[in-house]
């Protein structure tokens, strides 16, 4: 039977477990040790640490203190492992905790976080998801119902020193170029909330002072949200210190791409299987790795007739923007919120669908001048009716007075 | 039998055949009228009209007069259709002409065009691809061979002269923005080189002088470039114009998702057999569309084992940019060909073969701040050896000597 | 969090536990009662009860009392269901017991059950696969490696009592024909090891006496051993009786295409997770249904690269057979075996192989007198090495000195 | 441009092209000479050398003389192809002859051939099948329409003179077993029809003599009517003559697994690009092979939400039949089309859709003593109306008076 190297109790904060940390530096102390060919099961808070409830109301979305997520299990040191390493590991299982069959989505405030559409939902707002088997479906949001393509979405092993302070450099100085921006460019080092695993006292605060931020993807991976690099897959990942010290966290159940809604999976605690197929001795150097790259589960959703949506890089006050995609995947996004809505749905149930649903953002075109083009590939096998156009247009459905929740900002 | 209602002669320029333009506008006239239900062959040029040829220099990929492209077939009348309605297209099939079995990529001189990674591959480039039946291969890239996922890559109604005057508009006041970067922002009207079908004399001057150039995707479609529109789709275009006058060109035999080497794809001429499925009346407001929607092919190529790269944006000099997925992809494109290289590609060799195969490109994470992440999709059944990461490192394969053709700025 | 209606102890003897039976007899009492919209959980033994063990020695598969097997886990009730309706069920998920990841492939003794090749291979022989997560692999078969498709090899309703005398009328004048054929033709009811469930006493023995045997897939599906109808799947089932009694067992990790080991596919203990869609109220006539329908899963292995082999009609002495499937298809796998012997493996390895992995076995002509002709595809991307022909030949692979165990005939 | 080694005239009886033959025999003279590395282009005649018209009428269909079928195109030698070697043969794609973009399907008089259901479907049956691009309907069933599976029913090398003995003795043996059974076991060499190409005078006569019928699949492949083995595919021939003699005809634009109907698939003349990959010396005892092997097409029709129907080898009068997958699919396939017929097809309708559709047929179960299992995978996006059982039943669709056309036995 598989070891649980790591639990978590739900009951408890995630800062008294002390193989839990919310920020990344080499000091971090690893907690258990592997041999290549090991295989073990980790335990994992959700990402807020269990703040978000499964209520019917949207009050903790908007009132998360966003310094103290992603809560990860870890570091995993690994023997043999050595700096300029590609670590080979298989994810070979996730799944959720007994008794917390449910994940939530959310959007957050503009005045906490955000989102990618966050102009046209500024508001706090959150839906929650229940967990059958391999499938999910939500009360707030009737009509539709998915096969998970369940992975983490944060997982990478500990940054050297070196790496750590290029990345601390690069962000502090980005902030620095507008800092009073709402929602902010980046986030800086933080102390005040920072968990560093089994670090205590001095070296605690010293390391926190320093400890990288997990919110965003970086060249160990990370917080990459990749709804591909899902159980089943198999991960290249570059190592930078003796023992590698993977950690993993931000378990979600499904995803689309972009991860748009930004509270944004549908996100759980619950435990990943992981085995350390092997070591590529010097792989870094062997084959030119800078980001970690990964072969896909041969086992997940394989919806494959789509509604497909496309989005130019002018926005919708007519502004041109020069090929950028961020702005064609925002209108491609758009296009299918205001499809979807003449179905029945609210704005805010539509955008929590791309949300969550296994639903591919392809950057199409990046060379037209002066138009990028991208495009949203929505399955139609995840509704309970047919959402394709026919010459008698839509029929709106009763979506019996659901909705996403709100929480107005006070 | 279908009937053929545009032939091009590849020995004649395209300015001589009458049914053929290479500039958006209302006034373009209609060449031929067709009713739903009807289906129908239209034979296109390749977007340049045939000024690259299959031959063992890229001069040509340097030289060219970008403001001739591209020579679209059409417009095609469909009787019925009114501004408002979607126009329901099947791309039935599309093959290439008999004596011109092969395509062309390249990537324009930095100072011609450019292209997504033009500051890493600032020269003229070429390489020709051979299409044997379904398949296609390169004399300048060795050990890669793959099914075609033939699509237009321009195709789209006739704009109104209110859409057009946006057009107009918006681009030519983004231009003015930077009038002098090269490449440039955006394309202005260019009437020398306007060619506006079978519109003659002062109707012809009047109309070539604010005829939408076609480089960028816009509102009715355009040049998408989108690799999965391809033979097999159904798509669903906003009509603007009394008889919607669809016009289709720039074939391509395949491509990867960004069309990143932008001359371009594998372009080729050839035939594309269209059917008209339906108007859906005043579908436009019935579903809420902007711009054209589209179902996927049933038949099209499936790899689906994949190596994937990731990219975040952070450029290759350490550069800090805010959820770019245009920087995110360059750099999970030069991730790609940097692995590729190891194997004994060059890195123009590794580009075009981005640029052709039917790699994904995907939007993962827009929310994660600073950094967005992009994901490179590169099959690896496309390859004759293996390109999996292994304990041995790889072996770089012999090349012969092969490289994709170079013409250096004069 | 979901409700499990059935427990199963695996140190306790199946008989022990009244919520498990071994015959389908309309008597059987339902253990359970449910509602449409419910979801619930069902422990299930293997098949054999626990009879089979994770050793070093096949003496179990050949000295098994085949009368004893299936186990199964209910009858579950559900309110309002009736004769003529459809059961909608939703597998939802399927999973192994806690500390018993690990299932069992085996081939009988041709004294004892035999198999589909059992002239081929005609004594008793078993491997062991470990399951880690989604995946598996055999100490016993090196090289090979999978993703499961999960699946109950058995499920579906109580007879009445009409359709239980003829499958007992059916079968017995059938083994009649034949009486002392080894293996038999069928199997007659067994009241000595019959387990009825929660029946007592005289009714236990009324029902023992004509229980039919567990061993064939008939009109209400039963031991169908349809690798396809795997977790994920939705399936439409007949109703005999008032409250339907659906009853499961008989857990596949695993299987290929006619389950042609017999003993049989990745044979486990497990749970079962179950959801009650719906009822079709008299959906057997409206449908003119006999046997179970079903959608298969969303989420499944999704291996797409084959190695084809074909067989035809005739057997390996030059032996005609007219239109024979079933001796097709054995030549397909005698062919597969022959192939994969070219790289290492011992025969009973590549039996064991095409018993247990998601190969597919097509019913390819039916029509071209006088011989069929079956294909079998062989996913090639479960094995570590490559297995397609070149032009140097297959290099035999060190296997390491392991087999499929053996147990001789007494 | 490839060049087109075999043309036809279908204006012209194929006994008239000396490329054409419809026997198999070693002295079929060998009518082009390719190298390997070549690709070329084989034109053929559709099976029945244009007998079936399109019109309305079946009498063609019931009046065919089936001792005159399949006009092969062929043979084609390759050079350094000696017996022993496994020749590998790209099919790069497969299309149709101008002007006859069209194709037959039909049922035969259980007096003339019959089929799989000729107890079902006993009297001459047709339906016209249009070729628009990459798709196919019939105006003789309406509501289904799907992408093409193209493909050749027949592809393999000559015999050499000790096989084609096996063959012969075989065959004529069975006969004999039963040999005024209708339709007839088996078929016997018939000089009276036979084409032997290039063959003439005494020599034509004395090869025609023994040359084997082209109806069964046989150790070299031949009508196979393996509907995978499509355009895309590389296929592994064993060659047993020198210069291998390739010949192939038979040409399917679509068929469902075992090609039910018989007469046939959707049968079409057309042409057949194929490259000759290359040889592998000695393959057939290096690799063990007695039949060919193949690798699918990497582009092929996606469909893959389906109607799964299960048959066991119990016939529809309640007859036990031992692990007999023929009947087993035999009742798969009627439980098929009595659903369909619930829809309003014909039942003639819904088994030409079997029989030409991209259906799947599986051996699900080939040890579960006395039944065989079998299933039918229907797609359910070939139908432009929802096929999925609901609560409400099936609405009869107004199939508008159409149906397969009859033509009684006279």
């Amino acid at each position: 039977m598989t070891e649980t190297l790591i639990k978590v109790d739900l009951s408890q904060s995630p800062y008294e477990n002390d193989m839990i940390h919310n920020r990344w530096h080499p000091d971090v102390p690893m907690v258990a040790t592997v041999k290549p060919g090991d295989d073990f099961i980790l335990q994992t808070y959700d990402w807020t640490g269990g703040f978000i409830k499964n209520d019917e109301s949207a009050a903790d979305v908007r009132d998360i203190d966003l310094t103290t997520v992603h809560f990860l299990s870890g570091p995993i040191a690994v023997e043999g492992a050595e700096p300029g390493d590609l670590l080979v590991v298989d994810i070979l299982d996730i799944g959720t905790l007994p008794g917390n069959e449910w994940g939530f989505n959310g959007f957050f405030s503009k005045n906490n976080g955000g989102g990618f559409l966050t102009d046209y939902f500024p508001q706090a707002q959150k839906s929650i998801w229940d967990i059958k088997g391999m499938f999910t479906s939500s009360r707030h949001i009737p009509g539709v119902r998915f096969a998970g393509l369940v992975h983490p979405g944060l997982i990478g092993c500990l940054p050297d020193p070196s790496l750590l302070a290029t990345w601390n450099k690069r962000e502090v100085d980005f902030i620095a170029t507008n800092p009073t921006r709402i929602p902010p460019l980046a986030n800086a080092p933080f102390p005040g909330t920072a968990h560093m695993g089994r670090l205590k006292g001095e070296a605690r605060d010293a390391a926190a002072a320093t400890g990288a931020r997990t919110v965003p993807p970086r060249e160990h991976g990370g917080n990459c949200d990749i709804k591909d690099l899902s159980r089943g897959a198999r991960v290249y990942f570059p190592v930078y210190v003796k023992g590698a010290g993977l950690s993993v966290g931000d378990l979600h159940f499904s995803q689309g791409d972009g991860e748009i809604t930004f509270c944004g999976a549908i996100e759980m605690p619950g435990w990943i299987h992981l085995g350390i197929h092997s070591l590529i001795k010097g792989g870094v150097a062997k084959y030119g790795i800078k980001n970690p790259i990964f072969k896909p589960s041969p086992i997940k959703p394989d919806y494959n007739d789509f509604l497909i949506f496309e989005g130019i890089s002018v926005d919708d006050q007519g502004g041109q923007h020069y090929l950028d995609v961020f702005v064609a995947y925002q209108q491609a996004c758009l296009n299918a919120i205001n499809y979807l809505k003449k179905f029945g749905y609210s704005g805010a149930q539509a955008y929590a669908i791309l949300g969550t649903a296994p639903v591919h953002g392809h950057i199409s075109g990046v060379v037209d001048i002066p138009n990028a083009c991208a495009t949203l590939y929505l399955p139609t096998e995840i509704f309970d009716f047919d959402i394709n156009p026919s010459a008698d247009g839509p029929v709106p459905r009763d979506m019996a007075g659901s909705d996403v929740l709100l929480a107005p900002d006070l």
